[in-house]
């Protein structure tokens, strides 16, 4: 039986060296898979995310979301979107401290348990926490009759699924790499479907505002096309990584949490010790490690918080970093001579941002592994679910 | 005149070599002079808040806190106690997020600034567009009548304390090495002392917990007293990183803010590249990076969490990784063999814990940098305020 599974699964690997790899260049038709029958070509489809979406997301005040690892990272993009696209009041937190931390839980919250496999241990029991303190109330807080939870999962038919009151499939496939890409991909296309439904829902997505993100999304699956273009300069960019053991990623905005992925990308696959940063926060500390050996990795897109991010960047360059960076073909960073400069978007909006240059960190990760050597797909130590605490 | 200042200070610094290191063993007398008249026997005045404190903490409904660096892991630790111990919904965020993300501002909010110099430009910044928001209002958002803010800072007349409604300066004087102790510490004291205000003045402090809470505070000059003399033996330890390049920070609850304080000291003055996480995540990426070259420190107080956290170390150990473990006289992991275990303390408090362990953490950073033969008052990129953004 080992054996046939062996040969289905290299079959299935085609072209590509690495799942992983394949896993990558299947975002585009994930996305398309993902939004098929939840779009129309101006409006998002609030039954999309079952039959009692539009009640719920009527009476809820705030959002709560809880996940692990890559998940977590989804969700916090989501924040940034939730508070300055809908106005929501918005939160995100790692499971395993949710659920032991004796949280504060208000009424007409909807929580939000994400979970490629659905079956993450701590995510699981999070939700059922949430579930038992709605039936069963907790101190002498006011009643909680208005609690509601919504998984967003890949596996149909997974205990996340099962336990949640609403409930959004990804349709990205099996992701077998155990490093999450094309799931962690439709998670964010997920999570701006429901921030667009409650919008909408509520009011707080207007018709024009609902078009241009219906549309922004529907340009996603080509804008990662794009992106993945840039494959042979970032594997160029990857054989500067040969002999680091160490890397920054630093990004502003819904880019600090892609850059908290691209890190964790790279420290499962390559083993190389990654750490993201708001880069506001380099003075207060991280800067004490910039020299030579440990490059900087930025994501500089078109918006607000350029011209920010470029006075973070000479810092950087004035320690003695080498700095590699993700920009918006306007972005102009390629003017510095010391700077490695990938132009890989142009003009991308404040949702299908965070998501394109995900792509581009995602291809950054896979070749540094290739250089270093390591097993892409399983990576030492890693499971590709976490079901155990 | 330079070289008259340089003689005060030298003098100042009496047996000890470096600034950071008499400001960790001023700690205990930095706490006393915190308490100081902010404290009875048994009750917390509310009035070191200033006499509008009590009519403001009568109308909050919820506590955002925003602050950089070193400020923003006191926030974080605040978070847990505010929601545990007062039942309070309490957010904290890195201030050069805040100010650019376009935030949810809710009504009936206390939004608390920490920073020890009382002006640190991101801070700053977003105290003053917090406050432009309460009197322009933003967005078709219901008015904002009853926001109010509250600075913590180490510094009188600082631009914090003349922008805020409510000041509370922590008394643990002049702080002259760069990476922040003692200013941590009477923060931690500051914040315990506001929740445990708010809670009383909106009844979700009884006084017998006022009490209990008011004594623990007492008793941290001692607890800290005895954690420093563990100061020999974490001085053996940090010969184990004469070598070491990297550094894994693990806590559960309150002790993940201090992993994640202990790891931004050994970053600033050691240059090791520290990284902290909930234990809980360590399945979730990080464990990939567990080798003989990345030493894990654990914080493992005696609660709730500890066989979570003892499982946790079992999957360190199984892969290699070096344990130095922190914890309480009953904890018993020092049965490990291969552990290495500082038993520090004794049935510390909620509050108490995470303020006596992040002292072990100070200790372990300052001799690790020490070995390393760094500037650890002056570390290389740092400035002790950071006043531009």
């Amino acid at each position: 039986v080992k054996e046939s599974s062996l040969n289905i699964t290299s079959v299935e690997l085609g072209e590509h060296r690495h799942y992983m790899h394949k896993e990558i260049f299947e975002q585009p038709q994930a996305v398309v898979d993902t939004l098929e029958g939840r779009l129309t070509q101006d409006q998002v489809l609030v039954s999309s995310f079952g039959p009692l979406a539009e009640s719920i997301f009527n009476r809820l005040d705030r959002i709560h979301i809880i996940a692990c690892g890559t998940s977590y990272h989804a969700g916090l993009v989501a924040r940034y979107w939730a508070e300055d696209i809908i106005g929501l009041p918005c939160q995100v937190e790692v499971a395993s401290e949710f659920r032991y931390r004796n949280p504060v839980i208000e009424n007409n919250t909807l929580f939000v348990t994400i979970s490629q496999s659905g079956e993450t241990a701590d995510t699981l029991a999070a939700l059922q926490q949430i579930k038992a303190i709605r039936q069963h109330g907790k101190r002498q807080e006011r009643r909680l009759d208005n609690i509601s939870t919504l998984s967003i999962c890949n596996v149909a038919e997974s205990s996340l699924t099962r336990e949640a009151d609403l409930v959004f499939l990804t349709h990205a496939g099996p992701e077998i790499g155990v490093a999450s890409t094309k799931a962690f991909t439709t998670q964010l296309v997920a999570l701006a479907l429901m921030l667009t439904s409650i919008g909408k829902v509520q009011n707080r997505v207007d018709s024009e505002r609902e078009r241009l993100i219906s549309q922004g999304l529907q340009k996603l699956p080509n804008l990662i096309q794009q992106a993945l273009i840039n494959e042979a300069e970032i594997q160029e960019i990857a054989r500067d990584f040969a002999d680091k053991q160490h890397a920054l990623f630093l990004g502003r905005g819904t880019m600090y949490p892609i850059a908290l992925e691209g890190a964790l990308k790279l420290k499962e696959i390559s083993y190389i010790h990654a750490e993201a940063y708001p880069a506001g926060e380099l003075k207060h500390g991280p800067l004490a490690l910039i020299d030579e050996s440990m490059p900087v990795i930025a994501i500089a897109p078109l918006d607000d918080l350029l011209e920010k991010l470029k006075s973070n960047l000479q810092e950087v360059k004035a320690r003695g970093g080498q700095m590699i960076v993700f920009e918006d073909e306007h972005s102009d960073l390629s003017s510095e001579p010391s700077f490695k400069v990938v132009k890989a978007t142009s003009n991308v909006g404040r949702i299908t941002a965070p998501i394109t240059y995900n792509i581009l960190l995602q291809l950054l990760s896979y070749h540094v592994a290739l250089i270093k050597g390591t097993d892409v797909d399983q990576p030492r130590n890693l499971a590709k679910s976490v079901t155990v605490e």
